[in-house]
């Protein structure tokens, strides 16, 4: 009602077509919109519910008509525009469970150690849901993409632009490797739904690319155009940000072009329960959390301790198959594991343990292993980087235990 | 000579047909013979030469007759067996330059942590060298495999036979996922060249497997069989050896099908000059080491520390360049990067930097990243774990700085 009211009265406010937001999330910016659900909101259920997915925009959402809507395809032999209809009726629908996380998970502990550049994140810029839609894959192939010819042999990546762009009428950009989106394994998605519905304003309506394993910043939403090309976007967001450096690298010393784009992101868990500064009942603890890690690679293995780091005990990882059993209402044991390499979809984990006696404050921590036996580093200051992207040291929470 | 003496007097020893070694090496164990070069050394040259390569053997050496030699290919529709010759005839020769490693290597820190199970390693169980041979790829292709047979639609893994074997006869054995045996971007070999010249006995002649980007215990060296199978190998190798585990596991709680086994390795770096305990004069230092990750992940990136880690400088990385620019006489500049998921070989990497003024020890630390941005672990304490495997955290050498 409040917005209603706000968009009438600022008509010219590029952002005055921004959709309505679930009021419970916390809002990291307004303008464009950057938000992220409550950590125990999180970390309840397998997967995020849309309404609670993080929201990181770039620019003003785009007011897109289904009707009128084309997307081109360029860059290959032959050139493809299609309408929502034929998207949908010329390519099978291919669903899959994917997360999505934001280069800037977590930048909050980064910035605490040094300033950084960037939206404040807390740890709930990541999300698992199901998106469905036609695979990049296909599209390409469709229009030539693969074969023998010279564009297609000197072709090495893929550049999505959105329909939301700034006041210049830039619009966002970012480009993934063509290996990516043409491997059989990619299950790169060109999706028009999330979580059996049509995609959400904030989330890319109508179309928007879903890149599993990849940083959440190529996954372009509101997607008007594909570019098979030999270079990589040559947008602002490609080229100089979105990039990971040495904690020696101010700005002063920065020069973009020795970085590689962020692409597959690192081996990550956080702790979504209890919460940082809670005070705990003596006895047993239940701690909650997610892992996953990029490129298809699946988590093996969470390690907790309840000691700050000294001692760990080992968590139970929870897929996506206790869902599938309440819905099935027959439980067959374990769903089977994702095929190798395609694991997209985090893990949910829990341990419960008895809070070490006698003391007044506990730190938790979580560290979690995926099937490259990649980890995560101990603490933050040694991956510090002026953009605050990357952040996936050990997580910790420091809780308080009621005194007996 | 002394060998030859010890192999006249003990006939029936198995280790009596094992080759001559150089002297150089460290050796870790004798019978088998377990051996790797000084870190100096291996620092010093971007293809490892053959003799000073680390030598990981688990049984005797067989003595293997070229002549007679065949390799068998089961599980497919169409078996074979192959003679050296027809494997060197009837399939194209595949050169790769790549790093294999052991998954013990770094060990000996992690034996410093708390007692561990295995060879005490330092950090040149570790090489890099040039391997040709037939692609694993197009032998199981001739095979019938990737076809839609019904062995072949099930099948998931690639077992390798040796024809090393204990006193009982059991042969050592290992599998890869033939995910990777049969992708176009695997570059599994069957190799019959080390850099250049046939394989030498201690690694694998006639024929062995090399793994790019997959723990050194899978390229099974003297290869004998190679079967597809829905099932990894039943060895006790791939089943109850070669698997990560949390900190917290000991011999009583250890259950070996709770965790994957290694495949895909996590990125690694170490210094390799100056050793541990040097003495250096005071003014510049020069640090070099070697950087390399699993899964065909290329290191973009090595942080030195010369202050146990509280401030980093960024090294200066060396692929393959140097050598063929010294081979071509003219330099273009840099070599192309690898194709991207396809950096099978390590870079070295050097730094030279004035050791912190009026100190007399220092501590020097090195961290590398790899291109999906993962990282290595700040310390080994976290990451123990009871077979003394995947020690990669942070290398960190002492040295003590001259009085002026
Ligand atoms: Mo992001
Ligand atoms: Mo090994």
């Amino acid at each position: 009602e409040d917005q209603m009211r706000q968009r009438a009265v600022e008509p010219s406010d590029p952002y005055s077509s921004d959709p309505q937001r679930h009021p419970v999330l916390r809002v990291n910016s307004r303008k464009p919109f950057n938000a992220e659900p409550p950590p125990e909101l999180l970390g309840d259920s397998y997967i995020t519910p849309s309404a609670l997915f993080f929201t990181r925009n770039h620019l003003p959402v785009p007011r897109v008509d289904p009707a009128s809507y084309r997307l081109r395809v360029e860059g290959l032999p032959r050139p493809l525009s299609l309408s929502l209809q034929e998207l949908k009726s010329r390519f099978p629908k291919h669903t899959v469970t994917a997360t999505l996380q934001c280069a800037g998970n977590r930048r909050s502990e980064m910035s605490a150690v040094r300033r950084v550049k960037g939206l404040d994140w807390g740890v709930a810029a990541i999300g698992n849901a199901t998106w469905s839609g036609a695979l990049l894959r296909d599209v390409l192939l469709a229009a030539g993409g693969g074969g023998p010819d010279a564009a297609a042999r000197h072709a090495r990546h893929v550049q999505f632009e959105g329909l939301d762009s700034d006041a210049a009428g830039t619009a966002y950009g970012a480009s993934i490797p063509l290996r990516k989106a043409l491997s059989e394994d990619g299950d790169v998605l060109l999706a028009y739904e999330m979580n059996g519905e049509d995609l959400p304003a904030d989330h890319g309506y109508p179309l928007r690319v879903v890149a599993p394993g990849t940083v959440g910043a190529r996954s372009v939403k509101w997607l008007g155009r594909v570019v098979v090309s030999g270079q990589e976007s040559a947008s602002h967001w490609q080229q100089s940000d979105y990039k990971g450096f040495s904690p020696a690298t101010d700005w002063d010393t920065v020069d973009f072009r020795s970085a590689p784009a962020i692409q597959e992101l690192p081996v990550q868990s956080a702790i979504t329960q209890p919460a940082d500064g809670a005070v705990l009942e003596r006895g047993e603890a239940t701690v909650r959390g997610y892992a996953w890690s990029g490129g298809g690679r699946e988590v093996v293995r969470v390690d907790v301790s309840l000691d700050g780091g000294e001692t760990w005990r080992v968590a139970r990882l929870r897929g996506g198959e206790e869902e599938e059993e309440e819905e099935e209402e027959e439980g067959e044991g374990e769903a089977p594991p994702p095929p190798p390499g395609r694991a997209w979809a985090w893990k949910l984990w829990e341990v419960v343990a008895p809070l070490p006696p006698g003391v007044q404050e506990v730190e938790i921590v979580c560290k979690a292993v995926d099937d490259s036996y990649n980890t995560q580093p101990d603490s933050v200051a040694p991956i510090w980087n002026l953009r605050g992207v990357l952040s996936n040291a050990w997580h910790r929470v420091r809780v308080k235990v009621k005194g007996d």
